[in-house]
């Protein structure tokens, strides 16, 4: 189905809902069920990635061998060869697809108090932060400048270019650590990382010289996250949530000056690559069923959580699969996106090389929420398909996995291209109260995650995989 | 009493005691109690200290506007200079009173792995360290060795010259988490820290070139724990938790060898002070109970629970007494004490400097194990002592700081010479399930204590000192 004929499907579409979902609330239809040998299929697949360490072994080596992999790095590059070499030791048929993606080189980072109420004679305050990605340089030897505190964009907005103008503003906008332990990590998140993607933008508008914000992510530990902003051609970075308050609690009382140096590079784009690795179906191997994660990082941590689980799990179906003789009906496709992080450049080049197939697209999983125990599913798909999947209940009860949840948007970002293209786009929804404590910062690392939760998160995305591949029919979609 | 009496009365009192434990098991003693009036005095100062934001003011000053406090630094003067006049301000008589310190400065401190397992083409991985105060300097350049791991000193004797000689050494022995959860923190502690104090020494003798340790304390944020380590004439530092974690899972696989770089500098001693200041006692002005807290931190983070805490209730102590009027029997001394973190040029001077008069201290609080919630009181003195203390159980049982533990050494490292000298010492017992988390790292900051710990905190250091001060019958010594 071609993206322009969309729109005059859905006004039908909407109508034939309205009215099956009143014929639902009258006679309910009769529930799906599997066959005998899928579900015999599911629970094998389900067992085996329950008790296996495949998954935990990549990772360790994608984390600790390869380390830290941000998009345009050899150790991406490295990381892409070893999930292709490994997926071909598996037998299965393996592209590396170009696509051209970012290249940011960190640089220096650091700064300083250097007036503030009640300063020791001599002394400055050090101020810990991390570039974001949309950053300019300041020149070598830094910038000085006063500092403003804000709390939204209305308080900058009022601030006036005559108070902006010439100052370093800071956005000191918390993520909300109560609703993360009350499992609305997403929610806290998307609340306060609109500053880290506008602030700058906002702040340069009205003559301020540098944006900071308070980083995104809960746990105290001086640990500042980075990622991904708008450029704004001024610098911009994310403090520690503590310097964040030191820097607030210090400018309520009097004049505070910092002193700033960041030196990101954002260089010409690369040449990166996908790793896209069939497992070819057996009758209908023009079908394809995608399981993705992301390979890329970001430069501080080791990508442990972010998003080096989602890659490993991935590559577990597969590798189920074929340790247990399970031939797919349709071709399961193991993805690993590159850049998802810094631009998309992967998932985009996927969407145009593959243009022509988006309508043998089944459907496409990415698990990009870390490697928490999984809860269940988001899933953007028509009812009938949502419908069509709930038998797994029963498979995924052991493993705690059945809370399918209807999302309004692409569960993960790599899969937007395909789920806006029609494509019933899935995301595995991993226990997050803890993930934005290491989001983005040096401390997503292998220890972050528990051996348990990852074989729990590869039994998901394999059992909703195999489930995809190989019902009799293919999951409905709009 | 002097020192030299201390022996010749001990035999004398052991007898003594056990003959006094024997009566008890048959009747026992009629309980201690506390006159009205004292209990009145008590119960002011407790809900005082309760609904006091005082000590909270104080503790923001030390930590953001005056900042990190490492001895000989012009912060540590400052802070010492900003509790004086605090004091004075409440009409105490105050003395700062020199004492030679410790001057260190931490200089440059990085690590890369440059060659292991599975490394990708021309990349290292970044290790997050922090230099410990033993530690010699590399050049400015850098060494760069092959790393050997081991976990216990067993380990490293088995090894040997052979294998140690012109290697880094890393000792990955961890903090045991599930210790210090379960509320035996410095039991864990206790059992991890010997590699830093030792560590250095015991690879020096073998021929090492630098001697790693993880770091000493829980959490899991890639933060380095700084702490005093014996000087061994080699560089000393230790990793963070996944970063010494990483070594050794590398190590464990083939050859690694790291790029290492420390510049501390030890420099000469300096003149620092600790802060003294009397609330003079109406009937006894020569009997002096001294509260006290150390005013020196570590450079990284901001001296929050380590241990601006401690100085700020034992000013709160004064202040509390000033407020309502309670003027103290005997002499309340608040003593901010100076370089305990390395070296304790601070208490040795005071005790030498107040030799003379160590006969009239009836006892010695220190509050230096954090913020958390107040249980009770590690006590080092006579059973008599102990008991007389017991009235106090009623007073504090609404602040929840009625646990009274008898302590085998002295529960503060600042008051050990007046122990030593057989003056009754006692220590806050504080929830310190956390605090090892942040103890001597960057994330030591102000946000880490909790207003309402810090009153109850306050409360039990003035009850306790109010107690001392104003009792009938001094508090029975050695």
């Amino acid at each position: 189905m071609k993206k322009r004929n969309l729109k005059t499907l859905s006004s039908l579409c909407a109508l034939l809902l309205c009215a099956t979902f009143a014929a639902w609330s009258q006679t309910p239809p009769p529930a799906p069920t599997f066959s005998k040998e899928l579900r015999d299929q599911l629970q094998a697949v389900r067992d085996a990635a329950l008790t296996s360490d495949y998954a935990w072994h990549q990772l360790e080596h994608l984390t600790e061998n390869i380390g830290p992999r941000p998009s345009g790095s050899p150790q991406a590059q490295a990381a892409a060869e070893y999930v292709a070499a490994e997926m071909r030791k598996l037998g299965l048929e393996v592209h590396l697809e170009p696509a051209q993606v970012s290249h940011w080189i960190r640089g220096e980072e650091k700064a300083q108090l250097v007036e503030y109420p009640g300063q020791a004679p001599q002394t400055t305050q050090r101020i810990v932060l991390a570039t974001i990605s949309g950053s300019s340089a300041t020149p070598a030897e830094g910038i000085t400048a006063d500092v403003v505190v804000v709390h939204n964009f209305d308080e900058l907005t009022a601030l006036g270019r005559e108070k902006v103008a010439g100052k370093i503003v800071l956005f000191n906008v918390p993520y909300d650590e109560r609703k993360a332990v009350a499992g609305m990590a997403f929610e806290a998140y998307g609340e306060a990382v609109v500053y880290r993607g506008r602030g700058a933008k906002a702040v340069a508008e009205l003559g301020g010289i540098a944006s900071l914000i308070r980083s995104v992510g809960g746990a105290d530990y001086r640990l500042p996250h980075t990622g991904y902003s708008a450029p704004a051609g001024i610098p911009a970075a994310a403090l520690a949530a503590e310097d964040a308050e030191l820097v607030d609690h210090l400018a309520a009382q009097g004049h505070v000056r910092m002193h700033l140096t960041l030196t990101p590079q954002k260089l010409p784009d690369v040449t990166g690559y996908n790793v896209v690795a069939d497992l070819k179906g057996s009758e209908h191997p023009e079908q394809i069923v995608v399981v993705s994660g992301h390979l890329d990082s970001w430069d501080l941590g080791r990508g442990a959580i972010d998003d080096g689980a989602g890659v490993v799990i991935s590559m577990a179906t597969a590798e189920i699969l074929q340790r247990l003789h399970i031939r797919p009906r349709r071709t399961l496709r193991v993805i690993a996106w590159m850049d998802e992080e810094n631009g998309g450049g992967g998932n985009q080049a996927y969407a145009k090389t593959h243009a022509g197939e988006l309508a043998n697209h089944i459907a496409a999983i990415e698990s990009d929420a870390g490697a928490g125990h999984p809860l269940g599913f988001y899933m953007k798909m028509p009812p009938a398909a949502f419908t069509a999947l709930q038998p797994l209940h029963d498979i995924l009860r052991p493993v705690g996995s059945t809370v399918f949840r209807s999302a309004e948007h692409s569960p993960g970002s790599d899969i937007e291209p395909l789920v806006e293209a029609g494509i019933p786009g899935i995301g595995i929804i991993q226990d997050g109260r803890k993930y934005f404590d290491y989001h983005h910062t040096a401390a997503d690392t292998l220890d972050k995650v528990d051996p348990h939760d990852l074989r729990e998160n590869a039994a998901a995305m394999a059992v909703m995989a195999l489930t995809l591949t190989n019902s009799n029919e293919a999951l409905p979609r709009q």
